[in-house]
């Protein structure tokens, strides 16, 4: 921040502000100051004795007694791909409504696996939670039950993979790595676009350097969600965005930049800023669905975060859009280029100004492809889930559960991919006001040297 | 801005905001205050008997007689261009450099036209300002030199059309605008990418309702200019951005778009964000060509800016990127969607989700070729200047000004596509704070009913 005083032909008039200036009230989960024009949360102290879970190992489980909580759209897809991965039981179903939990177990016999136990109703997942043959929770529900269920699992020694969003708000982020610090138990978010074929291609040439320095990344979520509103349940989802402003709904777009950006593992996240769009269509489809008149989440969002290192990342949010699908993932480097919609590009070696031809770029595919898609590849693509990414996400998960090692994406990316939702909305609500990211580690984001898999 | 409090498991703390807050200093060309945590600049006061020059009308001039001033890259192209255009009559030529002065005279002759006054030196551009036989002063100079020429023109009667970008900062905007509003003369920013074939068709299909209401646009300058840095005569470019943070050539991205979303005709620009990264390829290119340690400028700038009708536009900057060319030019509307980089693409009709095929997009681009682009294309492909454009551009010009028409772009679009360098500088400097974007109409953003040509 440095005046300057350059300008030819008129004199650039430094001002010194006024020492007060009023500033936007905001509704924030964790109490917060304005300092210097930012918008600053507190961070609450570590309590004693509880110390970092960065790259926690945690005892080795032969075989993974898993209990699903939330068997809707995503919930009964998992059911089935866990019945093709190795070294798991699927112990305990549970939904809000019975007839989903014997679906499960009608899938689970169809593929000739014993019946788990079932549980329904308001409350079933804190008797699956509590039960003592479960190892690890996967969650799987409407997004405000995310932490309650969550910090309950953690409570009772499990281990948690839970859906995107994580959390929904700062003080969630601080109650689930708080509880998993404490703890020693896993929580991963189930991000599974980080296993996609063309980011984790992307990410491993990142990581051989074929981009240079990455300064600039992008991530999208922009999904007309038209055709699928009816299906959750009493519009949970419309409510929660008629109720909230801001990219409630980050991660898909985010995650994948963040392990290119070594985003706590050597480079930190400092500020954010956010603007939204007037809400058109989902006030249209609110009014139509639900018979309200307020809705809050504008139609398109855009969150702008810098990074320690100087570098920025953009993310864009629109699930009303008249327009293609795009889950972009773009990334721009002091050597090359990367870009996944509307068509996968790159654009490296000695003239990145070029796009590489069909036959370079499939090459460069074929030569950086990961390690962890070619082992997984050919099952996945079999099984299905999103085109086989949700099939690498949850073998590698019990990989690292069976073998004792580190998870993929630990409870601090889930924190940092998640908090965007709420720190775009207190930015939109001060009229783009810029907000201090949390520290999520509380000042260990540059102990480790770069985003790794552990084998 | 309205805080809220309906998450669930937790209470929402408001925090009513200490009084207080101290603010960071930037260098601004004009007063500001910061309000609500809004940077605000001052707006002066219209000057009494000075009245608007919106929709402003000339006395027809039959034959315009253009006098050129700075004649490298873009200057000397325009010279060779306007010997195709009818109704002209080049009568001064001028640069720092008298071989270019003499260069252009050899481009006229060998178009058979006669020879120009010549002009030269560091202060030619004044003798040729003063004198009596020239109607329009068309300005292709370094930067810096954009706003004294463009005011001494002014002052002396002529009309105005100068390069990219025309104002530097907001005390130049309002320095141009005050000279057109009081004396009664046109000033045309050449933003020649306002008259692309697929922008002007897309402007075409929005104005016929094909994308519904347009709520998100996004544009852009990626270029890397590696191969041409050494162009500019003593680096002078380089050197600027060596000075100044922030989007220094926004106009190219965001004039376009600026006129679909009828910015200052029934629409405003209420406040803008900007967030860069550090400096890297552009510091190491100061460093081998200049010497220079120090570069303010970062790789990639971003800007958004929030409309008065609640929707946003968003802006890219980066002349260093080791990746393809793209001047974006994007819409997203309630019903449509067009995109122009890496692929030109449409998405409207029934089923906007998908990308239009070939054959549909290509029925399409013919249907809604602009009446102008129609009228222009064939000599405007012949003649050349960036594939035509420059020439559609420059024939609207005189067009206008022959036939005593308001221009296509006003000393408004002039301002509001401008001020984007100083404002996003600004942003930058407080670390992302918002500020508002001037209103340069000084209230009379309504008056107009969207953008038009005048015929």
């Amino acid at each position: 921040m440095t005046g300057k005083s350059l300008l030819i032909g008129l004199s650039t008039l430094i001002l010194l502000l006024s020492s007060c200036s009023t500033s936007p009230k905001v509704g924030s989960s964790v109490p917060y100051k304005v300092k210097d024009g930012v918008i600053v949360l507190d961070t609450p102290k570590r309590p004693e004795g509880q110390k970092s879970a960065l790259k926690m190992a945690c005892e080795p489980i032969d075989t993974v007694r898993v209990g699903f909580v939330g068997l809707g759209m995503r919930g009964s897809g998992a059911v089935y791909r866990y019945t093709y991965i190795e070294g798991v039981k699927v112990t305990a179903v549970c939904d809000l409504l019975p007839e989903r939990a014997e679906a499960a177990n009608a899938t689970l016999e169809g593929r000739g696996f014993p019946k788990a136990r079932e549980y329904s109703g308001e409350e079933g997942w804190k008797e699956l939670c509590e039960s003592d043959d479960v190892d690890l929770v996967y969650i799987c529900t409407p997004w405000l039950l995310h932490v309650p269920i969550s910090l309950y699992a953690l409570k009772h020694g499990k281990h948690v993979a839970c859906e995107v969003p994580a959390m929904m708000n700062i003080k969630d982020c601080w109650d689930i790595i708080d509880a998993c610090e404490r703890g020693r138990r896993h929580f991963m978010m189930l991000e599974n676009c980080c296993y996609d074929f063309y980011e984790m291609t992307a990410l491993n040439m990142a990581q051989h350097g074929l981009f240079g320095e990455v300064y600039h990344a992008e991530g999208a979520y922009i999904h007309n969600l038209d055709y699928v509103w009816d299906q959750y349940r009493g519009n949970w989802r419309l409510d929660y965005n008629s109720k909230f402003r801001g990219d409630n709904y980050p991660t898909h777009g985010f995650g994948p930049i963040c392990q290119v950006m070594n985003i706590h593992r050597g480079d930190r996240m400092e500020y954010l800023v956010a603007m939204d769009t007037k809400a058109i269509h989902g006030a249209e489809v609110a009014k139509e669905k639900m018979g309200i008149d307020t809705f809050a989440d504008g139609d398109h969002t855009v969150s702008l975060i810098r990074t320690r290192l100087g570098h920025q990342m953009e993310i864009h949010h629109n699930v009303y859009a008249a327009r293609p699908y795009s889950r972009m993932y773009q990334l721009t480097g002091t050597e090359g280029f990367a870009s996944k919609y509307p068509v996968e590009q790159l654009a490296v070696g000695p003239n990145p100004e070029q796009f590489a031809s069909k036959e370079v770029f499939d090459s460069l595919m074929a030569e950086y492809k990961h390690p962890i898609t070619a082992e997984y590849e050919a099952k996945a693509r079999k099984v299905g889930g999103h085109g086989g990414m949700d099939f690498i996400m949850d073998s590698r998960l019990i990989h690292c559960l069976r073998n004792g090692l580190p998870l993929d994406e630990d409870v601090y990316d889930a924190a940092e991919w998640s908090c965007v939702n709420e720190l775009s909305r207190i930015s939109i609500e001060a009229g783009s006001m810029p907000v201090a990211v949390p520290d999520f580690t509380r000042g260990e984001w540059d102990v480790l040297d770069g985003f790794s898999y552990a084998e």
